[in-house]
């Protein structure tokens, strides 16, 4: 009875996977359907928060607390001096091989004493191994000015091996050639830095040298198990019976262990999903806190006891001193939000 | 200088206000369109799971954290042994006067020792007042049998003080109106209870005394401040001054006295637009999790170590149970997911 179980769940399985794959498919078009209503709408927040002096920042320093938590308070404070512009843009979303999935953040920067760069654009795809489905991203050079690495040299040796790895021009499908990449020097050099890098307090900057929760997977890679799943289910629903997927050998590699930031693709998430298009309601929260400021300071302080000296310096007074910034405070006759009022 | 720059404050922010709303009416639009791609694919689901036992069941036992902390062993009984039915449906989605972001939940069970109903629906309602927005609902009678009742009478009573708020029919927007029903004895009976209740155990079954996370709205309060905002948005609109809101006398009254779970509106938020929707990958997720079913029972012990005597009867082996109902285990030939896999 138990085979016999076993056999009408399995059958059951494969007529589900096809019965999800039509959600996955409306949940696409769902976010096609998002992104169109959408778009008029960022170009006229665009146009108007130009007018707006630190609407990001401000906007950041409302974060929730899944990202809240992820930023320090020095990038808190290049973040206040200055974070200009932000863009977040589905760059697939037309394109038949890409995935409305992906996204790319964009960040704009006044001229600061941190880092050259003007823009700094991260870009996520959402790619598909045989065994996993997520967003995968190249790490992003940041040109640090001397003595400014928030990151104590990570989103450098990230970049180096990104680029390492590009020479190599492995196929991330192919376990053999995949496991070239850690035999590379830019590979053990990461491993280290990151073993002696104290991970709880890693700079938000770090989200730039993301490569994958899971481990890179190329395009090439992401496609060829599109098409495997989709001959697939044409398979099953036309009754006949699937192969076995063969039985690979089982990678026990722990990818992991060169990713420089593992949580950066659920924090881009809600960036791109939840900040993105109620960046409005986030700004206008700035201006309900007053009465929450020493509580929000000594959150703060609790949040960074693991990394006292930053914190002295530019921790507990932070969260007063970007509100300051555009005169702080609740304005008259606005009618004072719940503190459970919801965010969307 | 800083009443001048307060001044553009207060025409920046009425400006975003304008803004905003247009950003939530497309967020309602957006809802409307899910929907409406999601119909035909909720119907073929609920033709097909009906084939297979327990499919809530354990789409529940595979609730995301923030529900699952939330049921309580004793409530994973209930659901393993007769929870059969489950449907979340947009009731005011067509209707001008309701919000895309009412929804119900429709919980159908078998013949069981527990309770006499075969269906408990839960209504909530999108609604507004001067400063809040979020779902209020009504509680729900639960027909316990005799001694079999999870939530200790708090159902019971919280059903009674909304039959009773009923009848004195007062103005939800009137401070002095809602004052009454603080004087009601089911009011007072319903606060010591509560304060008795060991909270930190409460039965899942207390969302069916769910009324706010702030307040009773009546739907007419929520109509007459909808209409206020519109309003307002014209005048800012047509450029014109809009008057500051008059001062109403702050209401110190905590109403989240007699408020039985007051997590339900994140929680039933959750089911709604992530495991309604996404229910066929919790479910398959039951399947692969063999491995782990050790750490699982561990996690489920720590988790209800202030109900000792409740877990030792119901709790480490539950997991386990439930999953035998359907021949437990990973089938042949499915291949292993991550368990960093995206649940969408």
């Amino acid at each position: 009875m138990q085979t016999e179980s076993e056999e009408v769940l399995m059958a059951r399985f494969e007529e589900l996977s096809v019965l999800e794959k039509e959600f996955e498919d409306v949940e696409l078009e769902i976010i096609r359907k998002a992104e169109a209503l959408h778009a008029p709408l960022y170009t006229k927040r665009a146009e108007f928060i130009a007018k707006i002096p630190h609407f990001w920042s401000l906007v950041f320093e409302q974060a929730p607390p899944e990202i809240d938590n992820f930023i320090q308070p020095s990038d808190s404070k290049v973040f206040a001096e200055c974070f200009d512009t932000f863009e977040v843009s589905r760059f697939e979303i037309d394109d038949p091989n890409g995935s409305p999935r992906s996204f790319s953040l964009k960040f704009g920067f006044k001229e600061n004493e941190y880092f050259e760069d003007r823009i700094l654009e991260k870009k996520f795809w959402f790619r598909r191994s045989r065994d996993w489905a997520g967003l995968v991203s190249e790490p992003v050079q940041i040109h640090w000015k001397k003595g400014k690495d928030l990151t104590g040299g990570l989103t450098d040796a990230a970049y180096k091996l990104g680029e390492a790895r590009k020479k190599l021009a492995s196929d991330s499908s192919d376990m053999a050639a995949r496991r070239k990449e850690t035999k590379l020097t830019e590979y053990q050099k990461l491993v280290e830095l990151i073993e002696t890098s104290s991970q709880s307090s890693v700079s938000f900057f770090g989200i730039f040298s993301f490569v994958s929760g899971y481990r890179w997977i190329s395009a090439e890679e992401s496609a060829k198990v599109e098409k495997e799943d989709k001959a697939n289910l044409e398979k099953i629903r036309r009754g006949e019976k699937t192969e076995d997927d063969e039985d690979e050998e089982e990678d026990t590699q722990d990818y992991q262990e060169v990713e420089v930031f593992p949580e950066a693709d659920e924090i881009v998430t809600i960036i791109a999903e939840d900040m993105w298009p109620n960046a409005i309601k986030y700004y206008k929260a700035t201006f309900d806190e007053e009465e929450d400021d020493e509580d929000l300071s000594d959150l703060d302080v609790e949040g960074f006891d693991s990394d006292a000296d930053a914190m002295e310096e530019d921790g507990s007074d932070q969260e007063v001193d970007i509100r300051a910034l555009v005169g702080k405070g609740r304005k008259p006759g606005q009618s004072p939000p719940s503190k459970k009022q919801r965010k969307k």
